[in-house]
């Protein structure tokens, strides 16, 4: 035991498995389900006091009755809250409650009798037309007690969140075969304001139906952002109304491989729903391959190398003439004030062949410096959506490459060697967010969420100034290995991970380590939260290992 | 060009890359989807021989002839696939598909006019009750001509691969839509005759409705033996009816996760009728720690070290008895003669922390050496099987230990330096079968398949005589990170390169591999075939990346 003890100080967990393994002879037993935490929510909520006291809830008698203020987001919201209750849970266990078993209970000390009325408490007004925005306020409290059984929350955003956890809260319990709910209080609020999905639909298109199942499963993680990565090289299926040969040409198929207006805004509407932001990323100048095919003349024209085009041509005038039109149309048709402008990887081979190119670098000046290059183009992109009313967010090679950017511009920091990156970005006053530790593409083999989980947005060199730049991040979900048939459960539970250590503050600001009963911890609730996730309809994988689920 | 070529003399694939990117600079474009073949079969037949010139073909009209025998397995097959090619086309097309433009193409010199009537010719009798087995002959030959339009075969099992293979040769014709079938002859027979895929329903429960639509998968893909790793140390889904408290204390629920007789005879009833053999795994000494729940005193208890209970215990003479028994049932439930009795993974700490086992070791002289311990249990078990009338199969543990085996147990490679095991085993008379580079649950990134593609059960130092040892081989989905959500795609399209591999001869017997003509074709034909499948209703997940499919 000593032994162990003093090992567990000097190492991490898989070398302390193979040093126990090889060194001391530890016998392996087989891996074995994890056994998963009845109520436990995901991800942890800032503060939570709970008792074994409990109530039972019967879904037919339950009820919400507002009590503060409300509107159609909030009334929907309680719709699907209550079906979900209702729908989701084993139908063995629906189909057995009955009062005479309850009225059993009622004889056991810990039994509080039945909750059937909720109050939803809203102490602001809400309208049915609000919209999700970064830094909206998603805190909220739940009492649920023999004294108090209410949800309370200043926004509605921060209500919908509170209607997640309080869905999470009941569990089954199958020998009495009842739904429960212990009393619990929850003091609730994000650690970051921006806690979100990436996904490509570039590299494989996903039907709309997928993208709303994937909206759901955010929802019932609680991240906010949907980061849209709608178009790449590969294809190009925004069906823009100002140009439609982009799609028409640039899609993988021009009807059955395109998002249509409707399309987008049922996307857009059902995401308000449940305090979801839609961050559509038009990136450019690189990974650009498909727009040339709707729209001629935009592209590099490469000389004597293998690629016939290369990224967007800065030495074109009309093609900032063509983003002015294209992001004025994005600009009305998305409601989100943020827009990712992408900015990486732009290869300069292609350029470097181009002599129009090299002529046009002379007349500015920067003969031979292709970054400088990509400043120029990125930098008038920026000043054309800024005139929109847009807030650029671009990839971290933009600030890498000396892009002079103002301070409301957002750094998306998604590389190897993160917290260099993170330190400097934040030095120079940038907002950041961190993904680079988040690739749901990135494959890991068994329990690989924790990888995830061991990555913290706040762990880089850096004054608690610079930290209060973090925005918070992405899990990122790129698509060339995805499509309809993977995609859910790829995602899910992976992302929870990253969904969590978004939300929960379960770590010190300045030492950001997660340590193996938090670990451990989230391996229970995950467990918890997987087969939840599954009975809600959505396929996730499993979280750790061997499991059951029904 | 020519460093190139010198390159590819010495290294492989992704060392060429690597080398070419770093120290050549050579640029590489993004990703861009594969173009399939049109009309590509999966598994590459081992004689094709087509010509430009095509038939249309209108479902509605399309009729099978039988002109020889014929038998129940027959006609429902034919019936399925006549659905199959109705049924799993872009409806777009089918839509379109009218007279009118057929007539137009009647005066192209290519088209030689609308296949109506497929003569099915079964050379040999067939019954309704005929089993699939070990060796049967699944060759046959198909002519698509002006002057003939035939399948033969002379089983009926022969017969359902040339219907594979006839329903894979009809492609869709986006422009014409139309679809066609182009001037044809094949002659086909599978390279080894056992051609398997492993399912574990043990590590998670695997519902019968994704067993049933692993089984069509198979047969798309010519797999002919399903080997049902049905039992393992989580969980005993198997209902036994002699001993049903296996199950009803040894499944993970004692309804909800079990395989009830029924359901066992309905999937080896949907397995015959589709040529494939459903060869069971009760895998023991080892991985038994869900036996033990439901019969008490068959595993040994371990003393003095952290596990309770070890594998199944050799000392006690009430284990054969049991499982005299209970093979007797398995026996009668399975109607094929061959067994996999495992015997992989045999932990010695528990069986040497025993004091009665080592007594008992003292008896029968063998004290210190478990390994010949486990050879005294697979000895007296094999004696139990063949007795009645069961062939075993035993992973390769069994015979690295020992075990004297008669040459008709089949020995079961799976771990890695598989070239070492393979020679050794077929010098020894045993017959082989492969899997150790089949393993699904190791995940490779985009393009694995490629992995388990260059893999070939030949691949050893081996005289011919040895080589005809080997019968086959198989894929395995071993499930700790596999549920119902994602099985379907992580085994497909994966485990169509592994089935390529058994049924195609595309490799000299000496020097077995894969050029990159090779790789490249595989990867086309590949690309359609996911298509196909997922047209299917098998939910494949991509097969290189970036790809379009509906």
């Amino acid at each position: 035991m000593y032994i162990l003890f003093l090992i567990r100080r000097t190492m991490d967990i898989p070398k302390l498995f193979l040093f126990a393994f090889l060194v001391l002879g530890i016998s392996c037993g087989p891996l074995l389900p994890i056994e998963p935490t009845k109520g436990g929510v995901v991800p942890l909520p800032q503060n939570v006091r709970q008792t074994e006291e409990f109530f039972t809830v019967n879904p037919s008698l339950l009820q919400f009755k507002i009590t503060g203020f409300t509107c159609s987001i909030l009334d929907e919201a309680l719709i699907r809250y209550w079906k979900l209750i209702s729908n989701s849970h084993s139908s063995h266990i629906l189909r057995r409650f009955s009062h005479r078993l309850e009225t059993l209970w009622t004889e056991r000390s810990l039994y509080l009798g039945r909750l059937d009325v909720l109050n939803v408490h809203l102490d602001e007004k809400c309208k049915d037309d609000d919209i999700p925005k970064l830094f909206m306020n998603e805190s909220y409290r739940i009492e649920i007690s023999a004294t108090n059984k209410t949800l309370r929350a200043t926004t509605v955003w921060g209500m919908l969140r509170a209607l997640e956890s309080f869905s999470q809260l009941i569990y089954e319990d199958e020998q009495t075969a009842t739904l429960r709910l212990n009393s619990t209080h929850i003091d609730d609020y994000p650690r970051f304001p921006h806690r979100g999905l990436l996904l490509d639909t570039s590299r494989h298109f996903i039907p709309v139906k997928y993208i709303l199942k994937t909206l759901d499963a955010m929802s019932y993680n609680k991240l906010n952002v949907f980061h849209w990565h709608i178009v790449d090289d590969q294809s190009f299926p925004f069906k823009s109304e100002s140009y439609p040969a982009l799609s028409d040409k640039g899609a993988y198929h021009p009807v059955e491989a395109v998002y249509q207006p409707d399309d987008v805004e049922q996307i857009i509407e059902y995401a308000r729903k449940r305090g979801i932001r839609v961050m559509v990323e038009f990136d450019t100048p690189g990974h650009t391959l498909s727009w040339g095919r709707g729209i001629s003349g935009i592209l590099t024209k490469c000389v004597g190398i293998s690629d016939e085009y290369g990224p967007m041509d800065p030495s074109v005038p009309k093609v900032f003439q063509f983003l002015s039109n294209f992001f004025e149309e994005i600009s009305k048709v998305f409601p989100e004030r943020y827009i990712h402008l992408g900015g990486d990887e732009v290869p300069f081979d292609c350029w470097q062949s181009n002599p129009n190119i090299t002529k046009f670098m002379q007349t500015l000046n920067i003969t031979g410096d292709y970054a400088a290059l990509e400043s120029y183009f990125i930098k008038k992109l920026i000043d054309i959506v800024t005139i929109k009313g847009l807030n650029p967010i671009v990839w971290e090679e933009v600030f890498d490459n000396g892009v002079k950017l103002s301070n409301s511009t957002i750094v998306h920091v998604w590389k190897d060697g993160y917290t260099n990156t993170m330190n400097k970005a934040t030095k120079a006053g940038k907002p950041v967010l961190l993904s680079s530790c988040w690739y749901l593409d990135h494959l890991g083999g068994l329990k690989d969420w924790q990888n995830f989980y061991k990555c913290d947005p706040y762990d880089f060199p850096g004054t608690s100034a610079q930290k209060k730049l973090v925005l918070g991040g992405e899990a990122c979900m790129w698509s060339e290995a995805v499509n309809k048939n993977n995609l859910i459960s790829r995602v899910w539970p992976r992302a929870s991970a990253t969904a969590e250590k978004l939300w929960s503050s379960i770590t010190d600001i300045d030492e950001p380590v997660v340590d193996s009963t938090q670990m451990d911890y989230m391996a229970k609730r995950l467990e918890e939260h997987t087969c939840r996730m599954n009975k809600r309809n959505i396929e996730a994988e499993p979280a750790s290992g061997p499991s059951f689920c029904y």
